[in-house]
């Protein structure tokens, strides 16, 4: 079993309200340090071991549904899942 | 200037319905090899180099406002920022 961590994140040419929305509370609450805050996406998929390509998998797979590749970029690691 | 690299996920004990719908979508697309997904979020900060102790900086902000402590874990990376 391999375990895969995607990270996603708006590309930096676009706007991230959601960010925005939490760097003001930020500010609010008195952490005047905080100079930017971007919000994204992190998934950790569990994928068999008898999976062919692991890396197309999974680029194929983000680029059909996971990610929207026009807004936002993304990066993956491949790690051994350890059995519990 | 300092990135922060937030992870937050959900506790192993916790159900991740929108995790649960998109590892139906990628088997009715036909990935059967995915056996799990879980979705969390990642978060990116940038925080002033005059910031004090930024370590307990950032357990503070995740605490008071970032994370839900009850369903949510997070981990954290503290990067020099390349000034651009």
């Amino acid at each position: 079993m391999k375990k895969v961590k995607i990270y996603v994140t708006l590309r930096e040419s676009v706007l991230d309200p959601q960010g925005s929305a939490v760097m003001g509370s930020l500010h609010k609450m008195g952490y005047a340090e905080i100079e930017d805050v971007r919000i994204g996406k992190y998934l950790e998929l569990m994928v068999s071991d008898d999976a062919r390509d692991i890396d197309a998998l999974v680029n194929e797979m983000c680029q059909k549904l996971l990610t929207n590749t026009v807004i936002e970029d993304y990066r993956f690691e491949i790690e051994e899942a350890v059995s519990q």
